[in-house]
């Protein structure tokens, strides 16, 4: 199955500017499309890039610079179905999870992100349209339904935690099984359990 | 397969202090409590409260008012197997989501929480023990090792989300499928999407 995959290397991730300057987010963003891309290669899926800017990559790009929501419908419109669409920041996705995504049944398959988010989905629907914006995962429940097509919700934990803020590193230490953790660790970045019993995640001076 | 489902009355939720008062949160703190126990016998499970206090209940209460790994310990001493624990907090648990832990293969089972939490664990060997302290999930999974058990990890944000802060509570509000969700709604919470395209959960003055 064709799995298009999403990207923006322009300025990317800036809610983790607090602790990763502009080179580190662009490098930091990149690997976790990469291993996105490999845990979709190995769950049996054919990665495709859709970049707002032309990128080097191993796997095909295409370059669409609109905004997110207008590049991913003219995709849609002009694929075979089926397809899936995966979020480049899913780091702790594993081959496991996207499978258990490609793999299964119904129309439209969606799994919700935190939040509100969609992260992925699989539409066996040409018509299937989507709209990014505030809490997508309940309008993309209702865009299916409005063109008659049940949603299967896939419930992963995995897929459902996307890297947005500081906090959300603490999953990629935990559970990462790809390079953005070991990027992360050869930064100095790791797990401390301070006050209250809460784990925090903290960067140690490399130098 | 006994499900013991731990519970804490006595000032529950602390976290969400900033948008409910103390009896809210023991109300709310209840509901969910029941949400959990509700999925737990509609995926076929028993369940039974572990309460630190005498509490009224449809379900069986154990009460122990030791710390909560060490009552956890307690239970498991003593128990046959297989066992499940499930913390009361999940509320967003489903029936579809406990089936998934419940019918796990495998000697011990765990649902990582968000934050490196241990939301939930089924276990067929009688030697295990638990350790919620810090980030419980690496050390559950180190305790499974040393006694020469192998950990099947079970993906599922259903049972990955339990409610601690007030953020938390937008996914009750999005997926909830029981009465911790209706029981926000008659007291004036609902999403809101506002600045920087971001969801937020908000309480309307109801009087």
């Amino acid at each position: 199955m064709r799995v298009v995959i999403p990207f923006a290397p322009r300025d990317p991730k800036t809610r983790l500017s607090e602790i990763l300057n502009v080179e580190e987010r662009h490098s930091f963003a990149e690997v976790m499309l990469e291993d996105v891309a490999v845990a979709v290669e190995m769950a049996g899926g054919i990665p495709e890039i859709l970049s707002t800017d032309r990128i080097e990559s191993r796997w095909k790009v295409i370059v669409d610079d609109r905004p997110l929501s207008v590049a991913v419908n003219g995709v849609l419109e002009n694929s075979k179905m089926p397809i899936a669409i995966v979020m480049s920041d899913l780091a702790i996705a594993t081959a496991d999870s996207i499978r258990r995504l490609l793999e299964s049944e119904g129309e439209i398959s969606i799994v919700p992100g935190n939040l509100g988010g969609t992260n992925a989905f699989v539409t066996r629907r040409e018509d299937f349209r989507v709209d990014y914006h505030g809490t997508s995962y309940l309008d993309h429940v209702k865009i299916a339904e409005e063109i008659g097509s049940n949603v299967t919700k896939v419930d992963s934990f995995r897929l459902a935690t996307d890297i947005d803020v500081k906090e959300d590193l603490i999953e990629i230490l935990i559970h990462g099984e790809g390079k953005s953790r070991d990027w992360l660790i050869e930064r100095g970045f790791h797990l401390e359990v301070k006050g209250q019993n809460r784990v925090g995640v903290y960067r140690s001076e490399m130098r």
